[in-house]
């Protein structure tokens, strides 16, 4: 059955987030991707594929994945449809729609375990690639303020590598988060103490800001660590998500 | 004075890589990137400039710069001149020409200091960022395998944020150029010595492959210890710049 005009627009539109946000769902596409989001478990609502992709998963493992358990509903879509559907400028074998869900903060929730904070990281690149090393340190949870780039955007997701779906996340204002906790909150700055001299932490929370605008000045100001990575050369900055791998591993290196 | 067609043929052709090479030239655009190579004291060969550019240009102190010394020397041209030389959809207000300067590796180099080693990395945005970590890290010089990301491409020097003319870079062949030294020989892997367990090396090439296809295997024979970033969670892997960037500040953790 043909892919009605009205659904191939809906599809469209999931690409903006306006669109998301009034419908509730995401889309995501590509072989890779929607790959490791099936790999991971990730309960995906709706799969569009063209014949050959349908073919290669029926082949495929799926190691881990709960929703594994009952078959995956695919919808066979024709390869000139997946053209009109598609953004890429060659259309992929396989589209996904996912159902988009937020998760409250609960009270107190900061005060156990660690969090990485995100204060205005509007790359999509960088957000997915905090993502993954959130899941690479097994971090408690991820704290997203309203203005990072969008967690359910097709770059964002792309760029976790599947960690957007093993990492729990949190969109929201960070001051606010914050303000309540009992938690040492650990702020990147070039005066801070030595990262190198960390103590072991089984609570904190690390905030990471641009590194275009660093962290935003409520955010600052709740921060009551300040850390630094000595710099032994003459660049003048290091990116964010390169700042939060080090200090991860810093952190992570006496928090065990 | 108009620039000339053949002059504005010349400045597009710039971007490819074979035409750079056969002049012996390369081109960057923009701003933020121009700014960062004078301030780094880069001896840029042409600067082509639109008067709103010039006029800034002139009020800013360039500090720590050699090539300050001797007024730059300014070809003025129009906007829709740089429109025309441009590959932005918006033009910059400025583009520069270089010269390529290809430093061949002594014999017995290695020996001395710290290296890093890049084995085809073809991502110029990560290319660009790991000139930036040898940089911050003062590494004493950085070797690309030919099929690395070229050095001179825009997206390589932009990504690099004026590192690019402050990073001694050899390219060569790895495996050549490792297969004599005395140095240990770093290489990343999920299964050698855990990265915090590392000693002092006044001495060390750091290798580093790339996310999908890990070292070829002429320089993984040539690794002479094993080093593992320790994972809690997850993720099957880091990027490529996210593990130098962790095994770079482990190393200088411990040599200083």
């Amino acid at each position: 059955m043909p892919l009605a005009k009205a659904e191939i627009s809906r599809l469209r539109a999931l690409r903006e987030k306006k669109h998301r946000e009034a419908a509730g769902l995401y889309v995501i596409e590509g072989e890779k991707v929607v790959g490791e989001l099936l790999a991971a478990g990730c309960p995906l609502l709706e799969i569009y594929a063209t014949a050959e992709w349908i073919e290669w998963e029926r082949g495929r493992p799926r190691p881990g994945c709960a929703a594994a358990a009952a078959p995956l509903q695919i919808i066979p879509i024709s390869p000139a449809e997946m053209a009109r559907v598609s953004h890429f400028p060659t259309p992929a074998g396989v589209l996904a729609v996912g159902r988009i869900t937020r998760v409250p903060l609960a009270a107190g929730a900061l005060d156990h375990g660690l969090t990485l904070a995100l204060d205005g990281i509007q790359d999509p690149g960088n957000v997915g690639t905090l993502l993954r090393l959130a899941d690479w340190f097994a971090l408690d949870r991820v704290l997203l303020s309203p203005d990072c780039a969008d967690l359910f955007s097709q770059k964002v997701i792309n760029a976790s590598m599947g960690s957007f779906a093993r990492v729990t996340v949190h969109t929201g204002p960070l001051a606010e988060a914050l303000a309540g906790t009992r938690t040492p909150v650990l702020g990147c700055d070039l005066q801070g103490d030595n990262i190198h001299t960390l103590t072991a932490r089984r609570d904190a929370v690390v905030v990471i800001g641009s590194e275009g605008r660093g962290l935003s000045p409520a955010v600052a100001a709740l921060v009551t660590q300040r850390v630094t990575i000595p710099k032994f050369g003459r660049a003048e900055s290091l990116n964010a998500a390169i700042a939060a791998a080090i200090v991860l591993d810093n952190l992570r290196r006496v928090t065990r």
